[in-house]
């Protein structure tokens, strides 16, 4: 079993309800940081996914909705899944991650099917896709500083590995590119193949947007809903996350994810506050943050 | 008091306990007609705020998930609110409208201040709006068949305006444009100030963009999740919908509002059913977005 099937298992109480454990090896700082050890949103969702597929009468979640209201504690966890119709096209639950009485992260999941991903059969349109580099053109993330510990075994950069187009990761020298977009490539450094539990990671996988901007810093989530548009193809997972609209410090950051074949497989919108860590550039419209030439803090 | 309001009202029965009644005025299909008169999810999206929004501690309802499960019936329903956590930035609740112990429409809101729209602090930056035309070029629906009983007072296209590009109606000609595209231009026919609950309207009150590829007929939201992004200046609310992919009898559909200062004020996306009407036109995958002289949307 992988680390990530560890990370995100469930262990079935009774009906619709489960045990599960927010996993340190999905931690986004380790313990010890000076901020609590926040577990990948992603290995979360992937937890509460997991309990719910295997209630569903259909074996895709094809609409996630996730609010996430508080960091769970590295401590145990319930989920709890209520199904609220089972109809023959798609199957609604709410499911909700749960730690000492109080809802962590609130879902509602409607399952049904979708294609394979080189399957074509019916209406059948896709929109140009976005232009990935060759991934052997891409800049390795690396196991980033926060979120190995010093002997390097934990935290979730040391279970992901993120290819960045490097058009797309100025920001790590304190140059952003002044646009809110990455663009990537992203996988598990063990060997799993995609499925619908890796997307729900996938979506959220790239460093967030408003970094283009300058602002980087905890970008805390606030709201992701992923859609899974076809069973990926086996092999790395192309990302691309957009935002259209960053003020009163809120960003909205919208993920494609791609599979192997080129064919779009999720799609997400997340809403998200801006990290309260300094902004280089002023972010105004437009051009200033590409204007910024202010060097990068050291550390990050 | 507007017929919107009067049709989205709620009166409270207990703590988190509301009535209300889904209202012929907004039914896509009028009574007596060939399928259930299904009353438009904007519509009762906006009852079920109605109810969250009078008892949140923030003003505005920055990210709400709906999953549409069931067709209500033209007769009383229940909102139930419960929530799940008040912080100072955000406050998260689960609202159901339920009608005859089912849930109808199930949403998680959370609720936030965002700023007014032409109001700029902090880190600002919204991308290149789409290309709307002059509302004076653009093509009224009207009252179109099918939502508009026979003495013409009733049903849903009765209460709003659609104004739209001529470059996205030609479906209504059996010539659709070959893009899953719609823009144009949104408002109650009554004098009403655009508001959270109108955007909530907005957001899916173009015609299907399934429609631009040739497939009509009554295209059932599964699943939309609306973000509020500024509070909207007066004046007609512009609206630009897209799709990115359609297959295995699903779309996406990501709207855009923009409000008369020229803000984004709102974003969504939704996950809907292809509607089972005949198919004009082929939609293969590809062909047709590429011969097309229509401007690719914006920032995509």
């Amino acid at each position: 079993m992988t680390i990530f099937d560890e990370a995100t298992a469930v262990s079935r109480r009774a009906d619709g309800r489960y045990d599960t454990h927010p996993d340190q090896r999905f931690a986004l700082v380790v313990p010890g940081a000076a901020t609590p050890p926040a577990v990948n949103g992603g290995a979360l969702l992937a937890a509460v996914l997991r309990a719910v597929l295997g209630e569903s009468p259909h074996p895709h979640p094809v609409a996630t909705s996730a609010h996430f209201l508080r960091v769970p504690q590295l401590a145990p966890a319930q989920v709890e899944v209520t199904w609220l119709k089972h109809g023959g096209t798609a199957a609604t639950a709410r499911a909700a991650l749960i730690q000492d009485g109080k809802v962590i992260l609130d879902t509602t999941v409607t399952t049904g099917t979708v294609k394979e991903s080189t399957a074509a059969e019916g209406l059948d349109w896709t929109g140009p896709p976005p232009g990935f580099p060759a991934i052997e053109d891409c800049v390795d993330l690396g196991r980033w500083p926060g979120t190995v510990a010093a002997d390097g075994a934990a935290g979730y950069a040391a279970q992901v590995g993120v290819l960045m187009d490097p058009a797309t990761t100025g920001w790590r020298q304190g140059e952003p590119s002044g646009l809110p977009e990455m663009r990537g490539y992203f996988r598990l450094r063990e060997d799993r193949a995609a499925d619908a539990l890796l997307l729900a990671m996938a979506v959220d996988g790239l460093p967030p947007v408003v970094f283009g901007l300058g602002a980087t810093g905890w970008a805390p989530t606030v709201e992701l809903t992923w859609h899974m548009r076809a069973v990926p193809a086996p092999g790395p997972l192309a990302v691309q996350t957009v935002s259209r609209h960053v003020s009163g410090g809120w960003f909205d950051e919208e993920a494609e994810v791609w599979d192997s074949a080129g064919r779009l497989v999720a799609q997400s919108r997340q809403l998200a506050r801006v990290g309260r860590g300094p902004v280089n550039g002023t972010g105004a419209n437009g051009a200033a943050a590409s204007l910024s030439t202010a060097p990068s803090p050291a550390g990050r």
